[in-house]
C-alpha cells in the first residue's frame, strides 16, 4: 500500500454476498447461458421481475421464519425517519410467479410456460455454500393440469443438468398422495401426519431410530409406528405399493407416479415411496434429482395446485422444479482454476508513440475479421507489454517496429509457446486464424 | 374474473419498475448479449457485484439530492426496531466498481478493463422514460493514463451501438481543460467557474439569453459575457481555438482532444469547445454520441482521473463511458412489435390419452434435432391445441392421428400459410429442417 487508508471502509462485498470478477462471472454466465438455452427449445419463456416487491406482497409467505430473513426497505422522503419499510427485496422467485400470473392474467393465455434466472435475497446466517444473495433458477408450467406437463418439466430439468455436463443423476419421483395413503394405511391420526411429515422429510439426513423416538414423543400409536418401521427397513417396494393401495388416495397417486414415469420414460428415475419435499405446498407428483458427488437434490419439484393463484382468487394449476444453480455452478468451478484470463486471443503492442494510430488500425482490422483483439493501452515498453499479455493469458501478441515498417511486416508472438514469425502485414488475419 | 379479488393487494410491481415478460427478456437480452459481445471483443472482462452495498460505501458519493435517492435496507433481527439502515442498493456502478478496484487490487494488475452491466435503483419520482429500477451499461479502463484507452473505450462503445443498429451517431467531443481555458480566456472570476460550467452544460436544452441572463444575476461581468456570447453566436471553431490556444491548460486540452480524435480516426467525431458533461468528476477528455433521432446523449463518458481511487488513498486513473442502454432498449423496441411469442418453433399435438407418449418421444427427437419444440400441455382436441399455437406464433404443428400411425407418417401443419402436409416418420427432423 502506498499509504494507510483514508478511512477505516470495510471493502469487501457486504456479509453473505459476493464480487464476481471477469473470470467467475463468465464462467457462470456460460452455465446460465446452457440452461436458458435447453429451456427456450422447450418453448419456456424468461420472465423477470423487480428486485423489490411491495412488501405486503411478501409477508406472511414463508412462515415466520421465513419472514424475519426478508430485506426490507425503508421508505423515503418525509417517511424515512419512521423506520417502517414499503418495499422488501424478494426471497424467491415463486411469489413474484404468482403476481405476475395474477397481474397478467390475459395476456398470458390459459397455459404459460416460463422460466426465471435471477438472485434472491435472504437474511440468513451466512455460511459455507450459504449466502444472502444466491441465484435461483425456476421453471414452471402454470395453467396446464396434466401429467404431460409435469413431464415437460422434468424432461427440461434433466436436459438442463446433462448440458452442464452432469449427467449422472438419479430422479427420485413419489406423489404426495403416496405418502398421504401411506399416513392413512398406517392408521397415522389426522393430528400426527403433518409432524409424521416433517419428520420423513429428515430421511436422507438423519437415522431411522432418532426419527421414530421423536414420533413416540409426539404421541404416534405403537402400531403405526411399527408398521412405518416395517417399510423403512426392508424398503420392499412391492410391498409398499399393495400397502399404499388399499387407500383410495394412495392407488391415485401410485396411477400418477406410474404415468410420470412412463411419460419421461428414461431409465434413471426411480419410485421413492418416503420422498416427502420439505415444502408442503405441493399437492401431486414431487422429485428430486440427486446422485453421490451432485448431493442429494441438485434439482428438485413438483406439482403446486394451491400456490400460484394465492392473488389470483381462483385455483390456478401448477407444476415446476428448481434447479440448484448456485450448487451447480460450485460443482463446474471445482473443475475449473480461475485464472485473471483476457477475453482477447491477440495484445497488439505498441512500439513507440508514432505507432499508435496504426495499432489501433491493426486492432479494427483483426476485429472486424473476428479476432477479440486488445491493444495495450498502459505505459511501458514491449516487455512490460507481453509481460501484460501473459498476466492475461493472451495466447498472440503483433509487434511492428521500424524493421517491420520498413519491410510492411508485422511479427506475431506466440507467448504459449514462446516463438515468433514475420508476415506481411496484408496476411495478418489469416496467419492469426492459423495459430 | 371468477369472484372478487381476496385481498386488496395492488398487484403491479412497485411505482417506477417493471415486470418484463418473455417477449421483452428475449428482446432485451438479445441487445444486451450484443454489447457483451463487442465489449469482449475489444478484452473488456465482465464485472458483477451485490445489488446491496454497506450503507457508507453509498452515501456522500451522490451529492445531498442524490443521497434522498438512495433505497435503504433496514437491520433485521433484533436491531429492526430500531429502524436504523446497514445497507442500501446500489446507486450506481462507478461506486462499486472503485470498491471492487480497493478490494481486490493485487488481483486485478496494474491496468483493468471491465464492463458492467447491470440494474440499478434510484427512489426518483417515476415518470415517462424514468425508472426506479433500470439498466446500466459501463466501460471502463482503469489503471492507463494514456489516450489509447480512451480511444479504445470510444471505439467499443461506437462498435458496440453499431452492433445494435443504432449507426447514425455524432460524437461530441472536448477536454474538460479546453473549458476551463476558455473560461479564463473569458477572464471569469473563479467563483464563478463553477456555477458557468453547470450554465453551459444546459447548453442542449436551453436558448443562450436565457443562460446568460443567469449569468449576469450570478456577478459574472460584462466582458466576460460578451466574449461568451460572441462564441456561442459565431461558434467559429478556428476563433474558439485559438483564444482556447492563449492560456497554458487550454492548449493543453486541445492537444488530447486532437491526439484522441486522430487516434479514433471516424469522420463522425467533431470537437463541441461547449460540451461540458454534467458530472463534475471529469479530469480530461469528455464525450457525448448523439444524433437527432436517439436523443441527445445515447452514450457518453470520459476521463475521470480522480473517481476510482475514492476507497484505495491513492490516484488512480481510469477513463470509461456509459451507454443509455434503456434508451438503446425503448429505441430498438419501437420498432419491433412485442407479441406472446414462444420461443419454440414446433408444436407437438396430442391427438388422445395414448399418443402421449409417442407425442413425448417425437418432442425429444425434434429437440436432439435442434428444432424448439413445445409439447401441448393443457387440456382439449386438436383445434385449441392449433389455437394455442398460433396465439404463441409458432409456426409449425405435428399432428399423429390413428390414420398417420397405420401408415407411419405425420402430419406438419404449417400455420402461417394454412397448409398441412404428411410426411414418413422417419423423415420429420428434415422436413421440418426444410419449412
Amino acid at each position: 500500500m502506498d499509504a494507510a487508508p483514508v478511512a477505516s471502509f470495510d471493502l469487501s462485498p457486504p456479509s453473505g454476498t459476493r464480487d464476481f470478477l471477469p473470470d467467475e462471472v463468465i464462467a457462470r454466465d456460460r452455465v446460465i447461458r446452457t440452461i436458458k438455452d435447453v429451456f427456450e427449445r422447450y418453448g419456456f419463456g424468461p420472465l423477470e421481475t423487480p428486485a423489490f416487491e411491495r412488501i405486503e406482497i411478501l409477508t406472511g409467505k414463508y412462515g415466520d421464519e421465513g419472514d424475519k430473513l426478508i430485506f426490507k426497505i425503508l421508505k423515503r422522503g418525509e417517511q424515512a425517519a419512521t423506520g417502517e419499510a414499503d418495499y422488501a427485496l424478494r426471497y424467491d422467485l415463486t411469489v413474484p410467479l404468482a403476481r405476475v400470473v395474477a397481474n397478467n392474467r390475459h395476456k398470458l393465455g390459459a397455459i404459460w410456460k416460463r422460466y426465471h434466472i435471477a438472485p434472491v435475497w435472504r437474511a440468513d446466517r451466512p455460511a459455507k455454500g450459504r449466502f444472502r444473495e444466491f441465484y435461483q433458477c425456476d421453471i414452471d408450467v402454470v395453467g396446464a393440469k396434466g401429467p404431460i406437463a409435469d413431464a415437460e418439466v422434468l424432461l427440461a430439468m434433466s436436459e438442463a443438468l446433462v448440458a452442464c455436463k452432469l449427467e449422472t443423476f438419479t430422479i427420485k419421483l413419489n406423489s404426495r398422495k403416496v405418502l398421504r395413503g401411506l399416513l392413512e394405511a398406517y392408521a397415522i391420526a389426522p393430528e400426527h401426519q403433518k409432524l409424521t411429515l416433517i419428520e420423513l422429510d429428515k430421511l436422507d439426513k438423519e437415522e431411522v431410530p432418532a426419527i421414530l423416538a421423536r414420533l413416540e414423543a409426539a404421541g404416534v400409536s405403537e402400531r403405526s409406528r411399527a408398521l412405518l418401521q416395517e417399510d423403512l427397513a426392508t424398503k420392499d417396494t412391492a410391498k409398499i405399493r399393495a400397502r399404499v393401495a388399499t387407500v383410495p388416495l394412495g392407488a391415485e397417486g401410485l396411477r400418477e407416479v406410474d404415468t410420470l414415469a412412463e411419460l419421461v420414460g428414461t431409465p434413471n428415475i426411480v419410485f421413492e415411496p418416503f420422498l416427502a419435499r420439505g415444502l408442503d405446498y405441493y399437492t401431486g407428483c414431487v422429485f428430486e434429482f440427486g446422485a453421490p458427488g451432485l448431493g442429494s437434490s441438485i434439482a428438485s419439484g413438483g406439482r403446486y395446485d394451491e400456490l400460484v393463484g394465492m392473488f389470483s382468487n381462483r385455483r390456478v394449476p401448477a407444476c415446476g422444479g428448481s434447479l440448484g444453480i448456485e450448487r451447480i455452478l460450485m460443482l463446474l468451478e471445482e473443475r475449473e482454476e480461475a485464472t485473471q484470463a483476457s477475453t482477447a486471443r491477440v495484445l497488439v503492442t505498441i512500439f513507440d508513440k508514432e505507432s499508435r494510430v496504426r495499432a489501433l488500425r491493426t486492432a479494427r482490422r483483426l476485429r472486424e475479421a473476428g479476432i477479440a483483439t486488445e491493444v495495450f493501452v498502459g505505459d511501458g515498453e514491449l516487455g512490460k507489454q507481453l509481460k501484460y499479455a501473459a498476466s492475461r493469458s493472451i495466447p498472440l501478441a503483433t509487434i511492428v517496429g521500424p524493421d517491420e515498417v520498413a519491410k510492411q511486416l508485422v511479427t506475431i508472438k506466440d507467448l504459449r509457446v514462446g516463438q515468433q514469425e514475420n508476415v506481411p502485414d496484408a496476411e495478418l488475419e489469416t496467419a492469426i486464424g492459423r495459430l
